[in-house]
């Protein structure tokens, strides 16, 4: 990317957005205008003035790095979003493509015939058209292959191959290395003759003949040591190594530990083939903690904010549906108490918290456990000191809670057998909550899923259900 | 630090922390032989392997990277944790307290007294100091002011005044400034001079005689430039410049959409006196993600995972209180209708499904408009057009969905008005739902509150009781 584009901070590119919008409006005013009046007397002023404003929008957006161009792509309804994009040079297409998320991007690429997208990947390197391939029709994807030469072609069939979530889809080709049996003098004479370094450059790699990685030399020592030094006397031995099947997460864990700003990758027999940068872990590191969020607020994938109210619904559907079921099947638990609520319709009152606080005790358990899984340093063998624990906490809770809501409802209905009925099934409730909180995490992790996704919606179902069955079957056993 | 000191993958990790496991378990095992034959004939033999245990898990320690010490530290049961703790080198506590989490720091603290404290401060810079400020007792921070010669204690006074969310925060004092109007060869000699340039040294900051910031110098360019070359002709002077009370969030918003590996800070007055690195960022970030699916699961903060019973209860109080009272009132909500469902006992079946579908189509809502506004692409003046769409799709899914459930009570209970009145309510509780999944992340914006924080508690509480009420209250308007 041209290094003349200014950097903003996040106010001005929200001015910056204001100002299009203007310019979009006022586009759509004379537009309006020429369109009402058919192209009449003040054909011509208009014409101009409608064309002042294009020119000035892509003058505009010239100037703009590709991220903020996104920014604005993002933040406008559709209509105006394939205004701007049409404005758009055509070589940057591809760096914009990129930076916008996936349902601004699906949006754009629809916008463009295979002529114009096979063009926007001609500035990209090999890893950048594979994040993109997901999102091309087929026949680009092949027209691609055919215009790179063979090597490249080579890393994207690679970089195309990795998993979604493995170090391989955020690596990147453009690792500059070294022999180690050269000066400093030397690596120096190379690296001029690069125009410009990579981006994220901190480091190159030492390889041998056979092109296994040796040492790392990092760009700090390289400026403050001797020229006349052997790379082999200056280099790292002790680094980072990624495999591209590794975890991505794993990777990402590293970066965070050790501070990385670039790690070699190397294939299982060795050799250098990638290396992974900063900046794709950030980016992973965000979008897998939005992938969580989503997840957890019930959306399948980020949501262009004008997207259709049809494409939203869509969106949203899954969630709700299995939430109907699992709501479902909690109104039949309760549908089967039906005869002890017509005798005490206190019940009917108090069930709903019994089963809520029980909720939202499991989801503390479980954000607790998953977190711990996640950063590794619980394994399944501790899960029963850690069961014993929340149990612990769980009856602990039960009795403090319980105890008060039984007190209320005792002074709300006046029945000390109520009250008792209640203190019991809030504790066996938050014991269920505290043994699923624990165990679907783990069961999760086993099953080799990601338990951070969807464990929640799991636990609720189980606490909702379980705490109308207990207090309900609580009550009819002992109250009538 | 060392850069001898090996890094690791995760499974390497865990590796070592099983062997930590393993020489605890046999300390343990040999401290309670030692005990229970109260230093009889054996002693010797034991307390010699028992030492040897202990020299074992010295050298482990010693070779490790402090990050990973940290690792070690937080996933071992307090007893534990301490008897490794006391084994690290006294000269990397300091080090070693950055990397735990809040929690175990806390405990890692306690079991220090001021001399110990003050000596652990000693390598870190004053921004480090300012990280562990907050957990340090009265005295040791006035300690560790007076031993600090005058330029730092100003560094540490700056760094512990910014707020804890601001780009203040995030700074450090390691960065390099060199003057325009020297050649590169000038700048190369100087940074000769250190041993080693600070981490993440990707650019060094040019500046004038008053510390004003004329520019920035990547070190790449440094590289592959002419060495007669002035800097004031190959400096960078369109550069991302951040306030130290800017929010830290935007800062990294700018690191993300720039892939930035440091960044200048300015003073209001425009002179340099920091800069920010991307592996802050990184921890940020993670710090943040984390903190909001805390929040989320209703903990207070990162739970130690081996916290005391009583501990977990203290963390998760207010959560559960909050809860209980939403219930509560929910509860009381129904309470009045208790006559209605005396009459008609198929509602206290019907209602809860009304209520939770109702609090996950908020949540969808909410979870959508908080990420809007958190990217900034979304601000108030559009809330009428967010509105305007959230209430299509609310009252599409409260047809479709609404639909399927009024179908199904009218099967399960054989009555057609009992079918509309669940429609009727699905769908009024889903505008409910997308009105307040709109307004509530608005008003906490407007608020200056995080939006990301709490939203998704208040609408569930809304989204409870109104669905009891509308529901109810349009059952005993036209069912009864």
């Amino acid at each position: 990317m041209p290094q003349t584009i200014e950097r903003k901070a996040l106010e001005d590119l929200q001015e910056d957005l204001h100002a299009v919008q203007e310019l979009l409006r006022r586009h759509r005013l004379v537009e309006g205008l020429v369109q009402r009046q058919k192209m009449a007397r003040h054909e011509l002023v208009e014409q101009l003035v409608h064309k002042q404003h294009f020119v000035e929008l892509g003058k505009k957006l010239e100037a703009m790095h590709p991220a903020d161009v996104a920014f604005i792509l993002e933040a406008l309804p559709l209509p105006d979003r394939l205004v701007v994009w049409e404005l758009v040079r055509a070589e940057r297409d591809g760096e914009i493509l990129l930076e916008v998320s996936d349902a601004v991007r699906e949006s754009l690429i629809r916008s463009m015939d295979s002529q114009e997208l096979l063009a926007a990947t001609e500035g990209l390197d090999a890893d950048e058209i594979a994040d993109l391939a997901p999102d091309l029709p087929e026949e680009v994807i092949e027209g691609v292959f055919r215009s790179l030469p063979v090597a490249e072609r080579e890393q994207l069939r690679a970089a195309m191959s990795y998993a979604e979530d493995s170090v391989g889809a955020l690596m990147d080709f453009e690792e500059i290395s070294v022999r180690e049996d050269v000066t400093l003098e030397v690596v120096t004479r190379y690296l001029r003759r690069f125009e410009e370094l990579p981006d994220h450059t901190d480091q190159v790699f030492v390889v041998d003949r056979e092109e296994q990685l040796r040492g790392v030399l990092p760009i700090s020592k390289l400026i403050v040591t001797d020229l006349e030094a052997l790379v082999r006397g200056v280099m790292l031995t002790d680094y980072v190594t990624l495999y591209p099947d590794d975890k991505a997460q794993d990777a990402a864990q590293a970066f965070e530990r050790y501070d990385l700003v670039s790690a070699a990758v190397v294939a299982p027999n060795g050799k250098l083939i990638g290396r992974v940068t900063v900046n794709a872990v950030v980016d992973f590191i965000r979008a897998r903690s939005e992938a969580q969020q989503l997840a957890k607020g019930g959306l399948r994938e980020t949501e262009d904010v004008f997207a259709s109210v049809w494409q939203s619904v869509r969106n949203r559907w899954s969630w709700l549906a299995i939430n109907m079921v699992t709501a479902f099947i909690a109104s039949r638990v309760i549908g089967a108490f039906e005869g002890s609520i017509e005798k005490l319709v206190a019940l009917a009152a108090l069930m709903p918290i019994v089963a809520g606080i029980g909720g939202n005790s499991g989801n503390q358990t479980i954000t607790m456990i998953v977190r711990a899984l996640a950063l590794g340093q619980v394994d399944e063998g501790q899960a029963k000191q850690l069961l014993r624990k929340e149990l612990a906490v769980a009856v602990t809770n039960g009795l403090i809670w319980g105890g008060v809501l039984g007190v209320v409802a005792y002074w709300l209905y006046d029945s000390v057998s109520l009250g008792v009925v209640m203190t019991a099934a809030m504790s066996l409730n938050l014991l269920l909550a505290a043994m699923l909180g624990v165990g679907i995490p783990i069961l999760m992790m086993r099953l080799g899923r990601d338990p951070a996704l969807g464990s929640s919606v799991m636990i609720t179902a189980f606490t909702d259900s379980g705490g109308f069955l207990i207090f309900l079957g609580l009550a009819t056993l002992f109250l009538l």
